[in-house]
């Protein structure tokens, strides 16, 4: 496989053509940015914790028959993955209570809710990523019914395989975000990454944060944290 | 019937007790608020705007069928309604963008939507009225499945009602809010008012705002807009 030009470079991500029309070759970056972009960090060895961690959580989503657009890890900093029609919207999965739900709807934080929570939110940095119902979806068109369904089923799908395999490792899932794409066949898969980046990883005994949070809230130092859930997850 | 103790007095209304268990005695308030109280201002003459106009569409809803807590206007600024406990929901439908929508998620104001759009808000003055789901409503246990649906049906009636009403009178029903509540035989039905404060109403030809929008952006004399939604309803 090679790797081509520069496709587009997001805030964690640079995503490039390869020779294969349908394969993209992604380079992870060491930026780390919080609240829409307004804090910004260069942190180095984030970029090969999140690709580890990422790669070892779709493989593992793979073996529990979840389609996803993870191929291989090339390297410390790069995966190939099949490329996909992003579909504009932050899929969130809450299990607890925790971040812009406490604010928003005053939630306690730490309250675990009886079902998990699915909540869309529309990838749009510029309007800053607003909630929005299935309605708006519709009516914005960035999903038909079915495809929402079929999204929803994924998202509960993903959760219901990442909660144990966490719980074992004395990790609760707390929430964590989802991106869908539809491939050239129309399929919808899974893509994206999912990583300490994406997710609310909180020590099961004491509660600490081992995320992004971290770096939200200067907690400590985030490599440190990202390295407790890579050691933790046998990478 | 008797007019007893002050139960509760909100931005817009005072709501008394009467000798009739079932039965509250609404006075309609000269103030005016905006952007969840920052603004606000006493206009001498909303009142009796306020409760002719709601009192006339409330009627209006009756004769169509509609089930709604209004019982009898009893003054200029009085009226008889049925107690309910209100279900904290704002539910606003949305024939035309404007506002919150398309500052939200970018649509242009004026925009005709293919559609009725139904949205719900948690209605919580201490978090800022936040837009929910359907999920949300269930998690904070505001209302069950089925009740959920039977607002959505009644609020689309309503709206199908009044778009063709204020059609003749050359108004276009941009968005308006209503709020719904349980009675004591456990029965959902439209409660508070609806009114210039609660609608957004452009004249047809002109799109000129004869609504709250006039008090929110300083377009000129509230009650001048207000007095042509009742003269031209016929009040
Ligand atoms: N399989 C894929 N095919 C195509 N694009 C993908 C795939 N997986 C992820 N992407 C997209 O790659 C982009 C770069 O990722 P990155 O996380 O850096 O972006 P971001 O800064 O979070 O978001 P964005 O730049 O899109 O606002 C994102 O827009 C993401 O949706
Ligand atoms: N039929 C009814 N039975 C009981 N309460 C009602 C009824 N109709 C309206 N209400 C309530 O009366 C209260 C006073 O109305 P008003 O419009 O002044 O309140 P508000 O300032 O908009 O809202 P709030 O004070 O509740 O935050 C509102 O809480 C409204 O929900
Ligand atoms: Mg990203
Ligand atoms: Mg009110």
């Amino acid at each position: 496989m090679e790797k081509q030009e520069l496709l587009y470079e997001g805030k964690a991500k640079k995503i490039y053509r390869t020779n294969e029309e349908n394969v993209l070759w992604i380079e992870y970056k060491n930026e780390a940015t919080a609240f829409n972009g307004q804090k910004k960090a260069k942190i180095e060895g984030k970029a090969v914790l999140n690709n580890k961690i990422s790669s070892l959580l779709f493989s593992q989503l793979h073996k529990a028959g979840i389609k996803t657009h993870f191929i291989q890890q090339l390297s410390d900093q790069e995966q190939l993955v099949q490329k996909v029609t992003i579909i504009p919207i932050e899929v969130v999965i809450r299990n607890i209570a925790a971040g812009s739900i406490s604010q928003r709807l005053g939630f306690k934080e730490g309250l675990k809710f009886a079902q998990p929570l699915v909540e869309f939110y529309y990838k749009n940095d510029e309007l800053g990523d607003p909630l929005i119902t299935d309605d708006h979806v519709l009516l914005l068109e960035l999903a038909t019914t079915a495809e929402l369904e079929e999204i929803k089923r994924q998202a509960l799908a993903v959760n219901e395989v990442l909660i144990p395999y966490f719980q074992e490792k004395n990790i609760k899932l707390v929430d964590f975000k989802l991106e869908f794409g539809r491939t050239a066949a129309g399929e919808i898969i899974l893509a994206d990454e999912i990583s300490p980046d994406t997710c609310r990883f909180w020590d099961l005994a004491t509660n600490k944060k081992l995320d992004k949070d971290v770096f939200r809230r200067d907690l400590g130092k985030l490599t440190d944290a990202y390295n407790e859930i890579l050691t933790r997850i046998g990478g």
